[in-house]
């Protein structure tokens, strides 16, 4: 299934994406539990509830307007750095210097903050004030089901209700000069989030590609399966202590060919669209403005 | 005012402490607000709205439990590192080695899940399967009243409702192996809070003085007039670009004394009792249990 969130009649609602792909069928989801888009969905499912009745009739996607299916995630995003062996190599003069360079040990984790989700579609704004070195991670996104803690390895594909798209967007100085990241990575518009979560039966992200243009330039072309550390072992990381919830996020981390990776760096600037694909999930597209 | 959350009768109370220090008046907060403790109460009156009526006479503090202020914050508390002076000297050689030298730059600034939060006189759960390196870190720790972003050092101190005190408590193994930071300080019960909320009007934290006892030993004893960063600067920091809501919490970062700091590190073992005393705030201790 693919699970949208989106603004339709004045309203916000939850419902299944057509499989012809052009239609969402709204779902009998309560209007004050449709702001937080798919959250309640998912903590019902994961509870074992069954899923709610369509609630009227489809209507064309071109007719609304997509919202990320979590427009705002329980609690911060999980992120994952330094996840693709080739996107190590290409910062490792910069935002991985002086980091341990045994990049096979542990991953690195760091967060976002939940409201800094915008919308597979929604224009993402440069902090032009604050930051000169904006720049476009492609990720794909897992998004937890059924909760638990210190879930291994073995078990973890049990927890993932299934799959989204997201643009981990950075401001590399600022996630430089705080030596910490989550400052940087968590201007306001800075996670694009979409079009739609995927559930698991329909895919494992174990080899799916992903893809990145800036202004219709590919930029960013990889699978999931050159990734250093697998799904099910950044879920039994993260989880080590740490109570996992429905509705958490983990983004998966992000290829090779990022701005701060060329020579000269390239960063993002007024009017820039960058366009993510993820194979059997979908595309986002974002315009950064100033 | 001191604003407690408390459990009494079998429910979540909200409540404001008397000034004889022995009692609490319940507030007039609906009960499917109370679960998140004061977090509504600081939005609605952030939002200029009178503080709620009492509901019923006031209780003996000895004959009800105190949870956590903000028992479950909105978001992801906001945590600084290497705050203090003497402290970044102590871990000079381990958690802040290979970070940039220069402590008088830039914050570091990273994250707690809200998960983690348990009250004041609550256990802390030695996750001993996970880490051998707990650690308590004493803090003062800032509850943001109205929101905004880009908040000017200037008018920082207009955005803060109150003050509470909180123990950062970190595995430093899981710290600096992970190289972020965020995950080493999530832990499930990893950030004891309260005892209650002191509101701006009683105190500014500018000469604070934040004490730290493990079995009775005095560990951490300092000013927050030590502080390389003062709280409108921090405030002024988190909210470049980021909207700050209400009820977010900037936890202020740990003065010398820590055990990693010690020569050699002593970390916490089961039965330990870590006391923390931040004056005109008041009180929180807690046991490490295996």
């Amino acid at each position: 299934m693919k699970i949208a969130t989106f603004m339709h009649a004045g309203r916000v609602q939850v419902g299944l994406v057509a499989g012809d792909g052009r239609h969402v069928a709204p779902l009998d989801v309560k209007p004050e539990d449709t702001p937080r888009g798919a959250l309640s969905l998912i903590e019902r499912l994961s509870a074992g509830a069954p899923m709610p009745a369509a609630a009227g009739e489809p209507v064309e996607l071109d007719r609304v307007r997509l919202l990320a299916p979590l427009p705002l995630p329980r609690r911060n995003l999980w992120c994952v750095g330094r996840s693709y062996r080739a996107h190590a190599q290409e910062l490792q003069s910069s935002v991985f210097k002086g980091n341990d360079g045994a990049t096979e040990t542990w991953p690195i984790v760091f967060t976002k903050v939940p409201e800094c989700v915008v919308g597979p579609y929604d224009d993402v704004r440069l902090p032009t004030c604050i930051t000169e070195q904006v720049d476009y991670e492609a990720e794909l996104a897992v998004v937890i089901g059924r909760g638990g803690k210190n879930i291994s390895r073995a078990e973890a594909m049990g927890h993932v209700f299934g799959y989204t798209v997201v643009n981990d967007v950075t401001a590399r100085d600022v996630q430089m000069r705080h030596q910490q990241w989550d400052m940087g990575k968590s201007f306001d518009t800075f996670c694009p989030m979409g079009p739609w979560i995927v559930t698991a039966d329909e895919m494992d992200g174990r080899r799916t590609r992903v893809r990145c243009w800036v202004n219709g330039e590919l930029r960013q072309d990889a699978s999931t399966e050159q990734m250093i550390f697998d799904i099910p072992t950044l879920i039994e990381t993260v989880s080590r202590g740490i109570t996992l919830y429905p509705g958490d996020v983990i983004a998966t981390g992000t290829p090779a060919g990022v701005g701060l990776g060329m020579n000269p760096p390239r960063f993002l600037r007024p009017g820039d669209v960058v366009r993510i694909e993820v194979e059997g999930v979908g595309v986002i597209e974002n315009r950064f403005v100033g």
